[in-house]
């Protein structure tokens, strides 16, 4: 990379991630770019968008584009990315990918800093993948225990954010939540879905859920896959045996989306191969720099996903070690699904990348 | 007992479960009772309530009231048990008590006529004790899969429904969720606190649930017990033990209310000492009279609270074979927790009385 300070792409600078990524950056006392380009797709092209007091024209998504760039960071759908991330790294950019195009290819890395940095440099395609929002919520927990205590089994049941599912997601929600008003929720909540047609509202195959959100909960994310598993049920496994670099790592996860907006909630059950305690588990992710432990019940003090929506870092807490099973702990972790999931975790590889030279 | 129909007294008549146990009774083509006495705090005492068509004034709690009752139903707080399914029970009445207050004493059984309604018969107090509505939700399909394949160990994750804090629970989700209404969910979401501050909506010390449950998923439900658990979640691991009658059942749970008003969702990781197959499990589970199947992702179909609330049937679904772990399946089970979770299966055990003579 130059000595001068990396270029900068952000593809998909519209869309909600890229939305964030504007507003991480907006947030840093100092980022390490030189210039910085916001390119999507033609529809937005033309757009003006502020970036650090600065008014960047949004470019049209072309090869030319990436002529220059040290590191694209790409907020796309999964088919876009697999098009145009070779095509940046081909121009000569490490093209940091959010889709889930490139995660399980053996020759990309997938990133999450806290846990495996190192691998940004081994790169052979010039791509890095960012992990799924649901794993990436637990995963800067999970490294850090499994360096103390070594990781062998992980249970985990989500609760996921409906805007997990993007903008679209969230406008159904807000759309279901607003049918509802004025109804008498005890007398609806068998029929959620009858309140939201009679009011217009889509439900089912028109909707980005497959059920009514609203006063329910869905155990469906993603697309199904063999044996009755959902998509998102195995990019948990496979991508925490990926990052944690655990091959034969033990996972069952079930992926429920509740009615939330932003940040994705994991119950976690985890099994080590050496003794764990509770106090060596709190002190241990308390020191953890993008952790918060918020662990007091006493107090009322455990992770709720109101706590950690908008801020950068993972708040864990319920920590207990099992009664009946050996070297357990069960944790409660809350991530915002839309920074840690996705744009702060994809802007700290580049960082990462950056630093890396 | 009697030759003659025997004579039920509902204790408690006029509550959230109360209500349902009369809907309950209301819907059974045919029940096996004589006289059915409303019994209810002085505060409820003389109002009349239509049971089957009949007016039946509700008499105030008192010894003489369970002279001549053969089985007394109570749907009423653990203290009220506490004092009162002894009187009536000195009374000679069988006395099936909902609260907590009995559930662990060794000299009372804990029944669920799917799992164990021989224990109906061995009561030395007098008293027979129905279990949480967490525990609840799942027994009838774990029962069934135990007696298959030999469970020994559950990790279980809650989506527990705000009615499990009874109608104040309801209430209060009511007006959260009235607060709510036409704001705007996606910019709100970390501030729900707020909204229902600025609405005039209890938050916290004041409401039935320690953090705002709208659009937020709490992983709290009970009291502090020992090393941070719950005491929903020990009630989870102690009742299924004594339930299924394996006391040495590994049980891990971890308890969250979501912003459902009916009905009580689990995710089940369940490990067996026998070889498990989901078509096996199925097919058992579908063959059990309490049980719906819904499970066929392909085609949508999966168990949602919206699916169970207001039927008896516990909704299983989702039933995977674990990739990693042996002998273990995944599911995810709903039961609506005022009925089955509750007043359903109340009933369930003094019809298995009644029957038992």
């Amino acid at each position: 990379m130059a000595m001068q300070k990396p270029v900068l792409a952000l593809v998909g600078a519209t869309g909600a991630v890229g939305s964030t990524m504007i507003e991480i950056m907006d947030s840093r006392e100092s980022v390490p770019w030189g210039e910085i380009r916001l390119i999507a797709s033609a529809r937005s092209a033309g757009k003006v968008l502020r970036v650090r007091g600065e008014d960047i024209t949004v470019l049209e998504l072309a090869p030319e584009v990436f002529d220059g760039v040290d590191i694209a960071m790409f907020d796309v759908p999964d088919e876009v990315s697999a098009e145009w991330a070779p095509i940046a790294a081909a121009r000569g950019a490490v093209a940091v990918d959010n889709s889930g195009a490139f995660r399980m290819d053996p020759d990309v890395p997938l990133v999450v800093p806290e846990v495996n940095a190192d691998k940004v440099t081994d790169r052979p395609k010039g791509i890095i993948a960012n992990p799924n929002c649901t794993t990436l919520s637990m995963m800067a927990a999970m490294g850090a225990l499994h360096r103390e205590f070594g990781l062998e089994s992980l249970v985990v049941s989500s609760y996921q954010a409906a805007s997990g599912a993007g903008q679209p997601g969230i406008d159904q929600l807000q759309a279901e939540i607003s049918a509802l008003a004025g109804k008498n929720v005890g007398n609806v909540s068998g029929d959620v879905a009858e309140v939201l047609k009679a009011a217009g509202v889509p439900v089912g195959g028109d909707s980005p859920f497959p059920a009514p959100l609203a006063l329910n909960v869905v155990p469906w994310a993603g697309s199904l896959k063999d044996d009755g598993w959902s998509s998102e049920e195995l990019k948990v496994r496979n991508e925490s045996r990926k990052i944690l670099g655990i091959p034969e790592l033990k996972v069952s996860a079930t992926c429920v989306r509740v009615p939330v907006v932003t940040t994705h909630a994991l119950a976690i059950h985890a099994t080590f191969s050496r003794d764990v305690s509770v106090d060596a588990a709190r002190k241990l992710l308390g020191d953890q720099p993008t952790i918060v432990v918020k662990d007091d019940p006493a107090n009322g003090e455990w992770p709720t996903p109101a706590d950690a929506v908008g801020g950068d870092p993972t708040v864990v807490g319920r920590i207990r070690q099992s009664l009946d099973f050996p070297n357990t702990l069960e944790l409660f972790v809350c991530g915002d699904n839309l920074r840690k999931g996705a744009a702060l975790n994809t802007y700290e590889v580049a960082e990462t990348v950056a630093a890396a030279g």
